[in-house]
C-alpha cells in the first residue's frame, strides 16, 4: 500500500494522511473526446438547430435502438421525466408496485404521474422478490415497475408471468442498466416499456438525459406526442404532454460518450476484478457479484458489510474510507419508505420489508472508472482489510477519543 | 424593394422568385460569442462539475436575480418543467384561471400539477381581462396564472386585487417577457412567483431551460428542494420532488448570452421601429404597439389582420408571406381550449372567450432579431402593403388558379 499502515493511528480519521491527496468518489462523470465534442457544437451552431428533436438527438436514438437492440429509443431532458412520462403513457389509475430500494426519483416519478407507489420487498440480489409483488398485487395494482439495480435485470420472466395473471403493465427503471444484458439480450426491450438515465453519474451520460425503450410501435408514439407537448402537428396538439425534449447539447455529449462507451466498461470491469481479488478473504465483506453470463457495464461496485463478522459498522467502516479521501456511499440510505412523503402515507410499510431494511445497513459502494488505477483499488481494498484486522483497536480508540 | 413587385404574378406564390433565397422565421435561436461559451465549458470540463447544481447555474441565478432585482431565481431544465413545480409549490388544489390565448405549456403545466385550468379571456391587450377573471372565480378557485404575453405585464393590481379578496395564489407565465418592465420595475418580483423560459426561440436561452423567481424565501426554498427530488441533505428527502435540473452547459450558454442581451434588444427594437414605420397605413393592419414608458425585449412583432379592412384574410396573406420564405407565425391558433384535452374536458369553453376567438383568426407574428437587417423589414413590410393594395387581383387569380 502506497501508505505505511502500521498501526490505526495512520489512518486519517485519527493523526495520519489520508491514503488519497484527492477525493475519490462514486458515479465520478466520465466524458468522451472533448474535440469530437467541440466539433459537433460547433456543427449544431452552424445550423442553428439547438433543440426541438434536433439532428443529433434522432442520432442519438437511432444509435441506441441499434445498440440495446431495440424498436424504438426515445429521449428526454432527464431520467425522472422519462420515468414520469413513461408511466402517463400507459394511461393507467391506480398502484404501482416497486421496491423502496432504488432511487427517490423512481418513486417520485410514481406519484407526480398521478398513481400511488406500494412498496415491494427485494431478494438477495437487490432485486424486486416476485413472492413480495404477488403479495402486494391488489384490485387497485395497475403497474409493476422493477428496477434493475447495479445493472442487474430483474427475474424478468416472473415479473411477466405476474403482470399476465393480474392484467398489469410491466415497466422497468434500468437507470442504472445501460449495455447490460438480461438472458443474454440487452436490457431495454422488455416489458411494455424501460427508462434508462443519461444523468452524469453513470456510465453513459448527456449531462442530464433520460430514455424509454419500448417495442410497442403505439406506446413510442404516444410518448413522441407527450414529450413535445402532445403535438401531432405544427398546429394540433391531441393529448396532454409537456416538455420533455433532450437539447442538442446533450444529445451531442452523449454521442461522443458513447464512441468511448466501451472503454469506459472496460476499465470499469478490470476495476471490479481486483477489488474482487483483493477483497477476498475478508470476513463480514461481501462483493456483489454480476451473472458472468451477462453483459455488465460494472459502474457499481457493491459490498455489503456484515457487522458482526467484519468487526465494526458499515457506517463506522464508511466513516474510515471518507476520511482516507475514499468517498464511498451508501446506497439506497435511507430507502423510500423512509422517506417523505412515503414515511408518512404508509407509516407501516417497513414491517412488509425485512430485506430492504438489513440490506439499507449494509451497502457499501466503492469509487470505479478512470478516476483511479488498479493499484487505487487494490490499495482501497487492502485499507478495508486493515480495518478488519484491527477493528477492536479502532474502536477502542474511538471510544477512548469520545 | 429588392424584387420587382409591379404585378401579382410577381409572387412566389404565383411565378415569381422567394422575395428571400432563405427562410427567416421567427424565434430563431440567437446566441452569444461562442468562443466565450466555448470557453465555459471547458473550465467545465477541468472541473468535472457538469450539473446538479454546479457553478454556473448559480452564477447565473445570482446574475438573473440582480439583473430583475428579485430576491430569489431557480433555475430549471425547462420553462415547462418550471411551471409545473411553481404550480405544486403553493400547495393547492382545485382550480386555476389561465388565458386559453397562450402556449399549450401554460395549461399542460397546471393539468401535470394535478390542478384543473378554467379559462378566461383577455383584453384587447391580448392580457387577462380582470373582468372575465372575477368571472370565472369559484369557491374551488385556487390560483390566478397570468400570461405576460408578448413581454407585456398583465393588470398586475387588479389581479393582485381579486387575488387577495378571494385568496388566491397570483402567479405569472413570464415565458415571454425576460429582461421587460412593468411600471418601471422588472417582470419576476410580482404575485407569489413568475416563471420564464430560456428556450432557444426566446429572447434569453439556454438551449432548454427555464427559471422560476420569487420573492418569497418559503417558496424559493420548496423550490430549490422540489427540483432536487426533495433533497434537504445528503440522505433526506423531505417533501415529494423531481428532476427540474439545468445542467451546466446550458448555463454557460445562458450566461454567454446574458452577455448579448441588450444588444439582440437593441437590434429588435429598431427592428420594431422600422416595421412599425413602414406598415403605417396599410389598411386592416395593426401593429401591437408596446408601452413606451416599459422596457421590452421586442421579441415578437405582432400584427393583427382585420381581413375586411385589407382584402384578405390573416391565413390568405400568411400563404403569401411563406411562399416568399418569410416563416411569418400565428399565435396561439388553435387557442387552448380548442385543443386536446380541454377541447373535450370544456366543449363549451369558447362561448365565455370572445376576445380570444377572434383573435387568434388575426394574429400574425413576424420575423425579428439578427437574422434580418433594416432593409429586410421595410420589404417585408412593402411586401404586405402590395398584398393589400393587390388583394382582389390576387384572390381572383386563386380562385381562376383553383
Amino acid at each position: 500500500m502506497s501508505k505505511d499502515m502500521r498501526s490505526t493511528a495512520s489512518l486519517a480519521c485519527f493523526t495520519g494522511e489520508p491514503l488519497f491527496p484527492e477525493t475519490l468518489s462514486v458515479g465520478r462523470p466520465q466524458s468522451g473526446d472533448t474535440d469530437r465534442f467541440f466539433d459537433r457544437l460547433r456543427d449544431m451552431f452552424s445550423r442553428n438547430w439547438l433543440t426541438n428533436h434536433g439532428p443529433m438527438v434522432q442520432e442519438l436514438e437511432a444509435a441506441v435502438e441499434v445498440r440495446l437492440d431495440v424498436k424504438h429509443a426515445i429521449a428526454f431532458c432527464n431520467g425522472t421525466v422519462a420515468l414520469e412520462m413513461m408511466l402517463r403513457a400507459q394511461e393507467i389509475k391506480g398502484e404501482v408496485i416497486v421496491p423502496s430500494f432504488t432511487f427517490i426519483a423512481t418513486v417520485h416519478a410514481i406519484r407526480a404521474a398521478g398513481l400511488m407507489p406500494v412498496f415491494s420487498d427485494i431478494g438477495s440480489t437487490h432485486l424486486l422478490d416476485p413472492d413480495a409483488v404477488e403479495r402486494a398485487v391488489t384490485p387497485n395494482t395497475a403497474a409493476i415497475l422493477g428496477v434493475h439495480t447495479w445493472g442487474q435485470g430483474c427475474e424478468i420472466e416472473r415479473l411477466q408471468f405476474l403482470a399476465d395473471q393480474h392484467g398489469l403493465k410491466l415497466l422497468f427503471d434500468a437507470a442504472h442498466a445501460f449495455d447490460c444484458t438480461y438472458r443474454g439480450r440487452p436490457l431495454g426491450g422488455f416489458g411494455v416499456c424501460e427508462a434508462f438515465s443519461l444523468h452524469a453519474t453513470k456510465v453513459f451520460h448527456s449531462f442530464e438525459g433520460g430514455l424509454v425503450t419500448t417495442q410497442d410501435d403505439a406506446v413510442a408514439h404516444r410518448l413522441r406526442l407527450m414529450r413535445n407537448f402532445g403535438f401531432s402537428d405544427y398546429d394540433t396538439v391531441v393529448c396532454a404532454g409537456g416538455n420533455g425534449k433532450l437539447s442538442e447539447p446533450a444529445a451531442a455529449m452523449a454521442l461522443t460518450n458513447l464512441e468511448s462507451l466501451s472503454s469506459f466498461i472496460s476499465v470499469n470491469r478490470e476495476l471490479h476484478e481486483v477489488y474482487r481479488r483483493s477483497l477476498q478473504g475478508i470476513p463480514g465483506v461481501g462483493l456483489l457479484d454480476y451473472d458472468p453470463r451477462e453483459r455488465q457495464n460494472h459502474q457499481y461496485v457493491v459490498l455489503e458489510i456484515d457487522q458482526d463478522g467484519f468487526g465494526m459498522s458499515r457506517d463506522q467502516l464508511l466513516r474510515i474510507l471518507q476520511a482516507e479521501n475514499i468517498l464511498a456511499r451508501r446506497y439506497f440510505y435511507p430507502s423510500c419508505h423512509r422517506m417523505e412523503p412515503y414515511r408518512t402515507l404508509d407509516p407501516e410499510a417497513g414491517h412488509r420489508l425485512p430485506v430492504t431494511t438489513s440490506l439499507c445497513e449494509r451497502v457499501l459502494v466503492l469509487p470505479t472508472g478512470g478516476q483511479i488505477a488498479p493499484i487505487d483499488a487494490e490499495d482501497i481494498a487492502h485499507l478495508i482489510g486493515f480495518c478488519q484486522r484491527e477493528a477492536g483497536a479502532i474502536r477502542a480508540r474511538w471510544e477512548h477519543d469520545a
